[in-house]
């Protein structure tokens, strides 16, 4: 989805954020909201930046909805780790409007679609739960 | 993406969001985060509601990789609009594992891979630019 990171063409800055347009865009109107400082995974990223960087991504959506650009839905997006897309190893956000017929869309596996068991649902929520607590 | 919102399987709670399981996950994990108070689109969503959420959302990723389901990378995903594949409408964050060959992937449109040319990047950036500031 980004083949590198090129913070030009701004659209946003803040404290310790920099909101700026995708080179490769889904659609045009593609930003990236990324961290000033260097993060490669989520888990190398303070809590109060994620949220700064989210903030920074609803000011995106909501100019880019008055911008001009085609905009009649926006999606947010972030890979963490290879495995989940990630290919630029500094964190990142996409943030890219939508419209009718774009041709964008989500691919799922055989088993999506099937309705998950309540037991199954709760036996892996507490385990998550645990997870973090500790 | 979600039929339902059910809040259950609770997995983490703050002053004002929720995450839990989803009924119908992408892959075993999934989780949905959500304010507790109602808000449609993103536009109807408090700044530092959203900022709650994303962290919310690191937490969870971060006890996902530690509970055991199978997790070897993370995305996050939201929707905001029908046209961009809301289909419940309240805001809704999804946090889902991913792993080696699970299926799940991205479709894009036929114009997608083109490189932007920098003049339109930046002609695109001071429209949304002059629109955040409006």
């Amino acid at each position: 989805m980004v083949q590198g990171i090129e913070p030009y063409s701004l659209v946003r800055e803040t404290e310790s954020v920099l909101a700026f347009m995708d080179i490769h865009p889904v659609n045009p109107g593609h930003a990236l909201v990324i961290p000033k400082n260097h993060a490669t995974y989520l888990a190398d990223l303070p809590a109060n930046i994620g949220g700064e960087m989210f903030q920074a991504a609803m000011q995106v959506a909501a100019g880019l909805r008055r911008s001009g650009v085609r905009c009649e839905g926006v999606n947010f997006f972030l890979a963490d780790g290879a495995v989940a897309g990630q290919e630029v190893f500094h964190v990142h956000l996409h943030v890219f409007p939508r419209f009718e017929d774009d041709g964008f869309g989500l691919r799922f596996g055989p088993d999506y679609g099937k309705k998950a068991v309540r037991p199954e649902l709760d036996r892996i929520a507490a385990n998550i739960r645990d997870s973090i607590a500790k």
